[in-house]
């Protein structure tokens, strides 16, 4: 009797966000029978103060095969660099000693494009969740370029799979699936509570039971000089609206140290521990739990975006970070301007809730994703498509 | 009186091939007085054994700014991909310290990927030469993943103009300003000698000035394993051919070190030291020269496609490696198989010179690309194009 | 006429403290006539959360040569180990384009072996400051490997010479200098003020004319997994004495992270705030300024066994980090146990000030440091010596 | 029951002479119960140019737990301190996965030197065969620094052991062994034959059962500008000689690039051909096999210290490379001069096999290394000791 050897696929968790967003399609994965599923973790996502993935993944009974870590200090353009290139590095021994069949990756980081360098060059296949979608940033380059890494993907909306086909992959290796991440929030169940949130972190006690904003506002890695000034706008419209307020710690993007100063500087100076709890980051299902109370999601995460579209929460989105990204009409864009950020903030509260939209919404994305992950025919040299344009 | 402040133009030129190509590019940037050239050299163009660049650069006057030293031992995937690695650290030390306004990059060869990632996350706006066009082999995606980063585009024929475009990028942004390379094959009034060949090289003695072959076999570093076996299809033609015959080393891609061992085993197996005379490599001026006067070219470079197709030369091109770019007549392209080598080339002898082709070609390359760089404004945050599609 | 060349001197430095003790020395060196000063500056010392040291330079006229971004998040072993080997990378390009004739280090960091090694390989003569004391930690190690790879040794008291000397390095390279820290201590007119310390720090008020105490405690990297615990004792002693306290954050060494968490969450629930400022640095003339008002330094630090044995501070010092370095007896040294610790600060508050001792003091130190520097015969291949044992 | 955990001894070979010397030991270390065997790879180790002793280690039933790839192209200083800074890097992510309770390394090499580094920041304790040695060359810094971040030393004559004890290293950890290489050349039967030797080189046919010579000559890093005009000498004086010769390709050190292209040049022009086999590399028992046979050993291989001492082999040493190691009487050291060369050579094979010594001979070498590596007690906080000098 034959026995089919079990396909080794990779699936790669630079940040916490991505693990949030994959979690059910880990858990297909590891299920299945024809399949030998590996998980590295590193970049941010095992940095303590970006949430450590590892403690996670323990809880959800997933195993870890490497570990790679390769972020510099700084939260500047620089060290954003030389992490991508000490990843190269890294990636690159870490998928020389597993030897996968197929690297999954998911979205525009550049630890997410250093393991997507990594594996072209090894001559191991790629499939990209999320690509195809546009938005600012350096993520709206190095999006498209791993794209042009990837062998098959698996896009979250209509848009973007046209986009995918339209810069010239196979449109037979290109799905839309829908993004995972919605159908997480769709099954989610966890109930969070005041004591977890005002345990989690520092400044204002605020009632989750009662009316409050979340605010995670981002740098804009290509608007380096202005994210100081940027900042400032939200920080004062938050400030004088004085309404209890959950507040995140940005990401480790170019931009972010200064932020984080501002926020520093500015907590005292503006009085925002009268109204807000700053938060470094909750769990996944916490998360999540907690965005379907909030009145309003202020700044210029992709959650906004994607979850609340779904989740009908009101969104206000703030300069250029989302830029050109399909929008529900949950979302109001705004410029860096403390009075037209207020008085979106005001309009979304008074607006409540919206119609929930299904633009990025499919049901079973991770189903799906996983059955064509363990099945599809797998191929290393890519060719140029133009048949299709 | 307003100063205006030089336009910092930074040239990178990770192998030798690529300023065969950019000579007249850099000469020109030289002596324009808006314009503050910068040089930086690294990868295998520094390296002894594939012909160390800084030495053409002092011939020709042109002064370099910054050396980066990146280049893995091994020949391999995965020496390949940590050159990359390194390489996205070091040049963004090197651009941080020169602090460009453009990066000029060619092509589609792991330094210029890794050049391209430090330009990227430094905002620096890169413009790419040779962007576009297909082939087979790793450089295929690299190629267009480079472009996905790119902000300014020369396209060197009109096919790869509209992929690009195709691709999302700004019509506006994208040029077809013909193969620079071919500008200055077109100009080269160098005159070769058998002296200078026989004394550059060792095994057979070969006299130029009657019939003869160049051969140059690239590892296609997508078809790792079957690297050795392709070789030796070649190596038999061209010993059972027995016409004399120039052959180059091959580069510093995966896969290099078994294709040169092959040859190292095969040179006396075979008696190819009867006919061949195996040679490192030619200064650019020496290259075109010598090509004008060969009967065929055979193998798998781009020149075959490029070059060739303007100075009239018979190619046999074999394999994968060009899959897709577009050729003129005067190719003929063949598998891995020795006899259908043979024939092919017997068949090229025979035919003779071909019409000179334009589909590479425009005149004053150089001169429109020089314009551009030093003129065009100049963006960081991109965005993906859909209009012209 | 013949015309002598420069000497080029490369100063590097890598921690802020290392700039706060050589600043004497760069002064002096820049005024030569002889010697071209390059300057050096990176890892630790160049981030905003340990001071960026760039800003000081500047401050004080001094010209920074180039700058080596290094660091790695993570704050433990494996984030000081990859700190280290990339920094022999970039170490390595820096030298290869200053091509300086001595390269200056000072002590036992991480950052400092990688510069050691850097030079080591590029034939450099290596000028070490500070070798040959004893300590615990693994600078212990690190700090006498420099020694190895180094021509020219300052040590900085006549026990140290003698280690140096017996570990087979050349006598008439070997000079005991005193510490030029001490020579800037002894010659600081600086005068702090409350309004500068209070407007650094967060916590408690802290009025520097009455009694305060000071603490430092870094972590120990070869107790990894002890620092939380033994980081507890300080904090529980430091509560109940509810004494005016200023307390600096941890260096950069691994398990930073885990005991700025510590102080972070103690901070609250033992109620610090009540007593403790918490400072993340102070300019050099300013700390040794503050240095001279406190009534005790408290914790692990080596300005405890260096500084303030000349500026006759008592010192509480716990723990092993500073075992085996020679004291003067204005410190005491107790285990980490909370009521040794209390018990020690109390009886060194009612001891007071100290005599002077000058086992670490030197008049001049910086002036002989930079006489020799510019004159001295330099070599490159080391001998074991062991005539002098 | 109690049952005992199993000591995780984590070998490194980063060249193939460190197998060749250490192979006794492996094989001791695989077959005890109490012991987990670790074989790390890496460095010129696994370069096809220098012998890939993976391929060495499978042929002797050994399996490898990780390969570390960092060798940077170059051949020059630059490439060996950046290969040191890689090595860092990769030795820390191969460590940190392993998780060793012991590293052990031999002598004195930059991926010797990276693999202490990164091994002393985990805290992990360190055993260095081959240290106290004195030589000349970059490896006599970098020996003494390795030894001073190790725990457990392994000397191989009672010099080096003092010399150890006297840098301030425990006595009780450290240990003359005898040199295991000797070891493994007094119990090697292999007989080599004239068809293995004559199949592996280049050049002339060499009849080993008559007079030949045998040349290694390696680079000397710290006088990188004077290799190519030292080579030279040892070229003439070969080529004048005109006796039978097989020379051995230099190592990866600094200006091995030049030493090979003056080979290759003089090959023709000094008409080597005639009386030299050129040949890449040897398995261990046949390299020790060849050398029983020779009239003579010439250049600056540490071979001809060690090795011949016992096997009484008459060895001309040239230059500085291994100034300062302790000899026995059959050799005769001379400069860069042909002249002196030539004389020496003939004066050699006119006296014949020398008496054999026991200055690096101990028996059971191996087994007392095993003993040891499996029983000590471990310790990491390293101290300086002053008691024994």
């Amino acid at each position: 009797m034959n026995q089919t050897k079990k396909r080794k696929i990779c699936f790669v968790i630079t940040s916490t966000i991505h693990y949030a967003r994959s979690k059910l399609i880990l858990v297909k994965l590891k299920k299945r029978d024809d399949v030998d599923l590996q998980i590295v973790i590193g970049g941010s996502a095992i940095l303590s103060k970006y949430g450590e993935v590892d403690k996670w993944l323990k809880h959800d009974g997933l195993d870890v095969s490497a570990v790679v870590s390769i972020t510099l200090e700084g939260g500047n353009n620089v060290s954003m660099a030389k992490t991508a290139g000490l990843g190269v590095i890294e990636f690159t021994s870490t998928f020389e000693k597993l030897k996968p069949d197929i690297v999954v990756l998911r979205a525009d980081r550049y630890e997410v494009l250093s393991a997507a360098i990594a594996a072209a060059y090894l001559n191991i296949p790629i499939a990209h969740i999320e690509g195809g979608d546009v938005s600012g940033n350096i993520d709206e380059s190095v999006r498209h370029a791993i794209t042009k890494l990837a062998h098959i993907h698996f896009a979250t909306n209509e848009d973007s799979k046209k986009r995918i086909i339209q810069m010239g992959e196979r449109p037979d290796y290109v799905f839309n699936v829908g993004c995972p991440g919605l159908e997480i929030a769709a099954k989610n169940n966890f109930k969070i509570t005041n004591r977890i949130i005002n345990n989690m972190g520092l400044g204002a006690r605020v009632d989750i039971n009662k009316n409050f904003l979340i605010v995670t506002q981002h740098p804009v890695t290509t608007e380096i000089e202005m994210n100081e000034k940027n900042i400032i706008e939200t920080i004062k419209s938050i400030s004088e609206l004085n309404i209890p307020t959950i507040w995140f710690w940005p990401n480790v993007d170019a931009g972010t140290d200064r932020i984080s100063g501002m926020l520093r500087r500015y907590r005292e100076k503006h009085n925002l521990d009268r109204s807000v709890l700053f938060i470094k980051f909750l769990l996944p299902e916490e998360f999540i739990s907690l965005l379907k109370k909030t009145s309003c999601l202020v700044g210029n995460s992709s959650a906004g975006i994607k979850e609340c579209s779904y989740l009908k929460i009101p969104v206000v989105n703030i300069g250029t970070r989302q830029d050109g990204r399909m929008r529900a009409e949950n979302v109001i864009d705004v410029d860096y301007d403390r009075r037209k950020i207020k008085k979106a903030i005001l309009k979304q509260i008074s607006h409540g809730p919206y119609p929930s939209s299904d633009i990025y919404y499919k049901p079973n994305s991770s189903k799906k994703i996983v059955d064509i992950l363990s099945n599809i025919n797998l191929y290393i040299q890519k060719k140029f498509n133009d048949d299709n344009v």
